[in-house]
């Protein structure tokens, strides 16, 4: 069975895997105090261009998330985020389980817009009961979207603004940070860290074993943040394996290398629905692709590809997830190409 | 410089790291629903002789106690700790952020004795104002313990006998079970797995990357504990590296054979420095060794090896730690040897 | 400037005053254990027809809400609430705050519909990714609402049965219970104890200085409940003083005379304003009327009254809340309703 | 059964109760916006000498407690408290629920001293590993402290200056500071007002019904304070019942004069069980009183008088605690004083 169903279906890239072979049996100091990690964040910090950012090693994006707004926000103080966000929907209340609510605006396209920001910030500073609510504190979003979609700098720039204007704490949770930069015409990673005061660089969906690299930008935030992973059970004794690994992925561009061809995949797989004659949900650029099909179309995918199944639309037809990443294959690729061409042949239902 | 400091100065043991090379390309689902957690769940069931319990892997150990500890304890009630226990000592309040008081007994060469143990659950519920007490709701030892001693089977029998008599749940934190199994004349793997709820089997310092190994024996606490592992940010969504790595651990002996080399190591490192006129700190017969140094002995093996520095005795020496591992070479294993003889000739100050 | 913005705008209700004065040197023990909160006790039970329950004094609703529910929910559970609940809308994230998300559900005319609870739940357990979601753990109501609607024993046992269906906890905040009790053509006290695992029977609103009774008729949930209330800091020393004002309240039958005096003021100003052309907004028939009202209208009341602005309906009116109480004379009810009428000739924008 | 167990076994005092008969049925806004919160904060920043204290009502003191205590910590900081510290030891792990360790240092005669505070945070600070410890963020102390003792200006002058040395916030818990400002030779409030940061005028023992009145001197501290009080639950709707209650305590020299009697009285019942052969367990000058008694004394006293018992000393008579307050009648007291002088005649066993 051929799996599309997610990009974290096999290990890491070869390069990296490499690198871990040749650095295994170096001998160095635990938590983060080693030379790979230094050389991570010196690489990480240039291709930011921001000399002063600092940069920790999660071995997951909800514990990044979690770690990241426990430690930015006062206790009277929530997080907003797009119904659709991850924080919201798909960490079982871990934001919550710290003690902090999620206050929601509507996913536009997978999107949080500046206008609706402004919306619920206004409202809560309008309101002579504040007391009675629970204060914006910053601001979560990731890039790309849980549906693929990415912002644009003019719409990243908009939140940044309104950020600013009520004093918000600005997160982009980066868990595939390489395929949003790859699809992009006009945001790349020192947008990203100019205009955030912290997001992480996916690793896990791009390349690393389970690894993500996380990035302090606002020096504010940075103060005793490796404690904070400490307490939330986030440092890693052996955090050298994400120095080794992030090295990997950014010495030689590896990083960006691994998001335009898992972007050219997804669009090359988005052609072929669109020409075998389905419709896309959505309008992602990037390597997650969902596309709606029928009882037939969905079986007869079902005998050779897993894929994520993910709700029907309202005239009961199929929303199913098939994702591209670092590990999809040529071959793979071209079989399940060759296969979504026959889709036409089996109509819509 | 040579690295004597802690066992985890290195990547994995390269058998484990074979199997992660063997096993990176093949795709596989997420969350621990691949063969590679079921095959090593199935293997660590049979090592523990427990057809019902479940496995589950975390990336640290502070992740696995805060993420048990909250998942077993109500609102009110606490864990019990040795004043020296890692959730008591080292771990930032981890156990606090969740909520949970850690309620401490003292430490008898690093170990809680059951006496203790049972005076503090009689004096909680003999008290008339107990409502204004924390309730004690489980126990946390590690085996070995934070000084590397180990609990005879009659102690750990003696611990359960409380933990039945005030219903507490009994949690065993095995970072470095490894070791401690292979110090011990009478406790093996099933006798930990009978006498414990819960208790983990330390990979990270025992020859995997950064892994460990959960097993829930008792039912009642193996209800939705992977939604409790996602709320913490503690489930991996590519679990399959605990799958392979414990597999490379459990299918051939190699958990046992890294245990007794290491504690080999350890007790040549031991008889060395007796033998140099050095005295030890503490019975360790693991492999973590504490030594007792003059400035002097300090200076000169400093000068090669890196060791950690654990406070002092009374009459102002230096308390040092030195560990063997899975990650010991035979080369500098010899080198430290013939290097600790040389103290004798420095006098102890 | 007369107040009629809420229903806490007064110390108490001059019975239960004269019950604290009768009885404030009377020497009795703390935190519960006299003979004012044995009887107080006993006397709701009866009121319950409910043996068994057990009841606890609060200074406050909030406090009550947040002791409750985080007494109840494992943590990976959430409690179900409407939009414009409570413990979703104006608790400054209380219960996130103990760890736990609010799963909301739409509020029609303020109430949660049986059908959207059942909803919520089965689109959780038929989630095939649901270690990623926040699982129901009960269910919170307020009776009456925020909006002053009331829940008919239809509606009520159709919440009950599906809390049944999905082992949800039912928990009411009976804020306003006697408002709501009062103006219920079908459900009584013993109605709410037979369906509830645990509510609350207000007392601030109802008669009392801050002051309410939580009632817990699920055994389950009594289990250590005192220790809940300490840990949350909401364990009175002085308990008596709950104990005496309810014995006040419930020995003669004042509280439901309180809640029938309050419902006929609130039915008169509410008949007064749609005689004099006026529109409400909502079908509120207990003590908290909306009522919606021109800038013209609004700055004439505003002259004498205090009441207090809810927002906007979408062409521009001030949705405005006037509240009758226990404390509400009948020298400022007619003043009240002889100025509503003067509304008539202001016209309505 | 005359009731000297403890200081909260009465309402409050007469003129108290007279102040909320003279304004119950006056209306006024809910959440402490009222005249009557306004004159109490007045007269309390008067009494301090300090204008820019923020004043707020609380309706017991460990809510008070746990909502400053979280207010104040980050994260990953701890409280320092006495062993005996009604934080570390009286609250349920109240603290603990709110996500922060409590660390301590010894009680010496019920205190904590300076130079432990100051060894704990240089053992803190000077550690090389000290992202793996809790930092000390706030001290907590009590005056009078558990066993009825207190600092003298010096001690709490030499505390103030530790905090300032390792930046930690300065909280004083002041349940019953009527008796320890009225025993104090040297400290008076505003003593207290210039040295902490934060503290509280305790009322439910020293006068009022379940009320403490707390004030917040360092601005840093005022910020968002009463939303952090709503997000605990401890924001009253009736704050000006607070208000009401201490305006009587402050106008007029209430409240020293509540100290100065018990004080007085407590005095009288040291000095009778020491002319009666008895010796006293610590050196408490203010309103508790703690006697060590035989068995046949005990006994003796236990057929007219509640008393508390406080454990057994090393040779197995009981510690019991005798309390003054408010409340004590010049009956109750000459009548105590009478049997105490009875006790000579049973001998010590």
């Amino acid at each position: 069975m051929r799996q599309f169903q997610c990009d974290y279906i096999a290990g890491c890239h070869p390069n990296v895997l490499q690198a871990l072979i040749d650095t295994n049996l170096e001998e160095v100091p635990g938590y983060g105090e080693d030379r790979f990690c230094t050389q991570a964040g010196d690489l990480i910090r240039r291709a930011c261009r921001c000399d002063t950012a600092s940069v920790h090693f999660f071995a997951g994006g909800t514990q990044a998330n979690l770690t990241v707004i426990s430690s930015i926000l006062r206790p009277h103080q929530g997080v907003i985020s797009a119904t659709s966000g991850h924080v919201q929907a798909h960490e079982t209340g871990a934001i919550e389980a710290t003690g902090h609510k999620v206050l929601t605006v509507p996913a536009v396209d997978g999107k949080v817009l500046a206008e609706d920001v402004d919306a619920l910030c206004r409202s809560y500073w309008d309101n002579d009961e504040k007391i009675l609510l629970v204060q914006p504190g910053m601001l979560y979003i990731s890039f790309p979207t849980e549906t693929g979609t990415i912002y644009s700098l003019s719409e990243l720039q908009a939140l940044r603004e309104v950020c600013d204007r009520y004093q918000l704490g600005f997160y982009i949770d980066g868990a595939r940070l390489a395929y949003g930069l790859a699809a992009s015409p006009d945001v790349a990673l020192p947008d990203i860290a100019r205009l955030a005061d912290v997001f992480y660089i996916g690793g896990t969906k791009c390349g690393t074993l389970d690894c993500e690299a996380l990035v302090i930008v606002n020096p504010l935030y940075q103060r005793d943040f490796t404690a904070m992973m400490r307490l939330r059970g986030a440092l890693l004794s052996k955090a050298r394996l994400g120095g080794v690994q992030f090295v990997a992925l950014f010495e030689n561009g590896l990083y960006e290398q691994i998001g335009r061809q898992a972007v050219q995949d997804a669009m090359a797989i988005r052609a072929a629905f669109l020409d075998a004659g389905l419709s896309m949900y959505g309008s992602s650029p990037t390597n997650q692709q969902f596309v709606i099909m029928s009882d037939e179309q969905l079986a007869f995918m079902n005998t050779k590809y897993r894929s994520e199944h993910c709700g029907k639309t309202t005239d009961g037809k199929h929303i199913v997830r098939f994702c591209s990443a670092w590990s999809t294959t040529r071959e793979a690729l071209a079989e399940l190409l060759a296969d979504i061409a026959q889709l036409k042949n089996l109509g819509s239902n």
